[in-house]
């Protein structure tokens, strides 16, 4: 299950007990509310528990409907109103060696559009003892939005193709700078080069497009930005982008940015003045730990100051920019490290997005615990499904995980999270080894995964150059240990270069997902053979069955389906009561 | 927290983990039922959780209501009945890095006094997975009894007193073997020895004598019988035990045996026949690994093989045992090792001695979580409390954990058990240190822990000898770290070596327990001064007030009581609005 780094925080076994044991320490508080997402005028429950070590037997929450920080003390609002919790149960922790409460208030329903703010102390009633919850020294300030806003429907029903601009498409007529090292420099991707290959992506039939960014940046990458109101002048003008969305439109495909809210570059302006003058409008910004120098920062990456978004003028900034794109016609935001900044930040966010464009989008990068990736709901469309893609791989990539425990898996994941929120699903991304490059280079594997993505219940997304064989030379993980992200980065190919029968199995199969409709999110999956000795795997969803060979033999299935209407291969076959697959062979069916 | 060795199993860390994962990986069930202890006709909800690694998606419970071992697979019953559990949750387990899942089911309410006996399958439908609980490789049969027994009231009410037969009192006008060496040999304390000593234990005014194991046994402490039906004859005769009951039950003491049904001593003739021949009428009480050399044993020890309690002869000459006491004029037993045996044949006992006599008591020796101590429950009047033991340890000896703490971990720790499980309170036993020796020597210290101990809502056990400053000369844990139980196990003075003060001041405490009544075990514990910086905690119980001075200082309380009830020292002092506690002083007072 660990043969990919993707949970950076919580790889290893000490790292998920440390985190375990945090949680059950101290005064914790999961910002999964009930219900998840509040409407106008319902009451919201909150829970809030106490480890064996906090010397409390009072919880109060404060909490606020302005744009005011709620305060109190002991449980005497200050600012704002104060809601006494109720001691629900006593828990016994074995690991923490002590008892946990958990303590339960409930807060009261407030009108549409309202944002709620709140804080949590718990305190002892007959002693001094009073601590709020807190991040490090600075008080947490927890929020949600009480709205009618649904899902966006559009992002359910998306098939989504996630381009790096700098690696698509240079300018027509033009060539990729081959010179280039993929690792580091500028490869010569523009947004007119894009634009001049939606064609392209419009017969491969996806429905939108997301854009990782294209602010101004030191880097090839972009996710340290100096401008959100900006294109980088690499990759083109404001105009060349508003041309790239009209066109996109034009041929019934969205446009989703790449935003990162938690940081920027140390080159961006506000943080250049905040580290000249300790009293500069942007100080507040960020969070000094011991100015100049000792600031908060991405994983400690120094040239990727953290943005304190709680702060008046950090979250007005960077709205404004999300505002601003929306305004010219971007149909969303896929948010960087959204787990980052605050559920308040989120909830702000959400509701200033939504006013600008009642259909826009959010999904966010949340590469955590899927109890952390349901807290956004409410508050995003949905959360990129990470937990997927690491059982996925370990499924069908490296075979850790036989059809019956990723069959257990997958429905369990499914049941967990509510059904408003959208989990956009993926066999790969740029931050890790491309599909096809772990299974060898095997277009059937990689075909026989695409059949199990696009007949999941989140949107597809497909990764550029995936529908034409893109690989990799090397391991973005190298022997030493360092990431060299630039593998799974390469150029776009393009003509002879692509495999073109790769290209027309990927149109087919996002004809069928397209075809299918409400079919993917609405029905269970019903596993209908889970057969760990030949490595078969077959589920119904709705009408559909999909029927998936995972080993390198042929099988012989006794199910009985209808019509085909997809291979993975033509030596792929259906007889009466009876399916043949070759090795790495699959189908969709009607049932 | 661990300066004592108390919870073998789970002392570090790495045990307390190992256990938590245990709990959540595979097939789970924690026979805390709901209701915990259920009457006739109430129907019974079951728990089961499966963990990330079983595939499953069914499961079932099968169960009997006669002594039948429930017997079905995949679902349908094939001894007794079959109730399918509902999934009632998905849980994510960041620590197993995987989804856990929440069954539950109903059992149909049932006459008084069935045993209701049931296993839990987990099984997949669309693949042949199918699996018991079990343990290691036996079957697991759960079981509960349905029946109106109430709690023991005496036991509610109890000051028990412990007494190891061999070191109390030899007979009269005979002394103990001085020559003996404590860790090893008879020092020649006898029945009749406690016979005579019983106006003394009438006067200090206990209500109970646990009495620990007299059967027949090679060792001293004789917790490994080699006849269940026997009084050891170093010790005595049946009816020099028979003449200890009347005689204390003429001074309204009661008779408390200690029961090992755990495991015999490897001289058991029981064992001995099987070890001769596998097919003797008794190889089925044991558990053979390899026949006859590899068997169950108490925790490794070899010459005390573990009786197969559910095997139906083990079991009948188990409890035939127990009823033959109960049936002699003993009140109840002290159950050593309780979590040995399983759920199931404590109901069958609970059962048996119940009918045998209808105010018999029973309390358990579970050094475990409180979570497994709650488990007996209408099983058992009560369970010993070690983590009781461990914290007051902490509190007032180590002090390891100021006041605050140990005032949230105390209200929490009796909010978390049932109020029909009585939970013996004790600051040491023959197992560990004493705590006189614990806090060298000192007197004050001792009566400060009593003052604490006699207020609780638990019925206090004093161990022989602490009313009269029986100490140690040296550590039960020796620098090798082997385990000297020997020095807590020293022969009871008599005479001149008796501490007379700390015996009256012992007279005192238990005539204000036993004045409060039901005060002590129906009141909330409420805290009146929670003092970390001058170690002072003050709590009521009802119309009292208990006041504790932790520390080597005076000090100097502002706390409005009425009349002084008792004090640990003659110098504490009550003023109108104030109390003045010497250095480890406090009081007793009414509010």
């Amino acid at each position: 299950m660990n043969r990919d780094f993707i949970f950076g925080t919580l790889h290893t076994e000490a790292q998920r007990l440390a985190f375990e044991r945090d949680a059950r320490e101290g005064i914790h508080h999961d910002p999964y509310l009930s219900p998840p997402d509040p409407r106008p005028h319902q009451e919201v429950t909150l829970t809030v528990t106490l480890g064996p070590q906090v010397p409390a037997d009072r919880v109060t929450v404060y909490y606020t409907t302005e744009d005011m920080v709620p305060r109190g003390h002991r449980g005497r609002p200050q600012v704002g109103e104060a809601v006494p919790l109720t001691r629900v149960s006593v828990e016994w922790d074995t690991l923490l060696w002590g008892y946990r409460t958990v303590w339960q208030g409930r807060l009261p329903g407030q009108p549409e559009g309202t944002v709620v703010r709140y804080t949590v102390e718990a305190w002892h009633s007959a002693t001094r003892f009073s601590r709020f919850l807190q991040d490090g020294d600075r008080l947490r300030v927890f929020g949600y939005g009480v709205d009618e806003e649904p899902v966006a429907e559009w992002l359910r029903a998306a098939v989504i193709y996630q381009i790096m601009p700098d690696r698509f498409a240079p300018d027509p007529g033009t060539d990729f700078d081959r010179s280039a090292d993929p690792q580091h420099d500028i490869m010569g991707g523009t947004l007119r080069g894009i634009t001049s290959r939606l064609d392209y992506l419009a017969r491969l039939g996806i429905t939108a497009l997301w854009l990782t960014p294209i602010f101004p940046s030191p880097t090839y990458h972009r996710y340290d930005a100096t401008d959100y109101g900006a294109v980088d002048p690499r990759l083109g003008t404001l105009e060349d982008m508003d041309a790239l969305v009209a066109e996109a439109h034009r041929r019934g495909i969205r446009v989703i940015l790449d935003f990162v809210a938690n940081h920027c570059s140390d080159r961006h302006p506000a943080f250049v003045a905040a580290q000249q003058d300790p009293h500069a409008a942007t100080a507040k910004w960020f969070t000094f730990e011991e100015w100049p120098h000792r600031y908060r920062t991405f994983f400690g990456v120094r040239s990727m100051p953290q943005f304190n978004v709680d702060d008046p003028g950090a979250r007005a900034y960077l709205i404004d920019h999300a505002v601003f794109w929306l305004k010219r016609g971007v149909d969303g935001f896929r948010l960087d490290y959204a787990n980052g900044p605050s559920h308040l930040f989120w909830s702000e966010f959400r509701r200033a997005t939504r006013s600008a464009r009642q259909d826009s989008a959010l999904f966010g990068e949340v590469v955590h615990t899927p109890a952390l990736m349901r807290s956004y709901v409410g508050r995003m469309d949905g959360v990129l499904d990470f937990v997927l893609l690491q059982h996925l791989r370990a499924f069908l990539a490296y075979h850790t995980l036989p059809p019956s425990a990723f069959d257990v898996f997958l429905r369990r994941h499914v049941a967990y999270f509510p059904p408003d929120l959208v989990l956009p699903a993926f066999f790969d991304n740029h931050d890790m080894n491309r599909f096809l490059w772990i299974v060898g280079n095997d277009t059937r594997r990689l075909r026989l995964a695409a059949l199990f993505l696009f007949t999941m219940p989140g949107p597809p997304i497909l990764y550029y150059g995936t529908e034409v064989g893109l690989s990799q030379d090397a391991d973005v993980v190298q022997p030493n240990g360092w990431h060299h992200h630039g593998h799974a980065r390469l150029p776009m190919p393009w003509g002879e270069d692509q495999d073109r029968d790769l290209y027309a199995f990927f149109q087919r199969i996002i004809r069928v997902r397209r075809a299918g409709g409400a079919v993917w999110w609405t029905t269970p999956i019903t596993p209908r053979v889970v057969d760990d000795a030949r490595g078969v795997y077959a589920y119904a969803r709705g009408p559909y069955v999909v029927v998936l060979n995972t080993r390198d033999h042929g099988v012989d299935i006794p199910l009985d389906v209808g019509s085909l209407l997809l291979t993975t291969d033509d030596r792929a076959d259906v007889r009466r009561g009876h399916i043949h697959l070759p090795p790495y062979g699959g189908i969709i069916a009607v049932e």
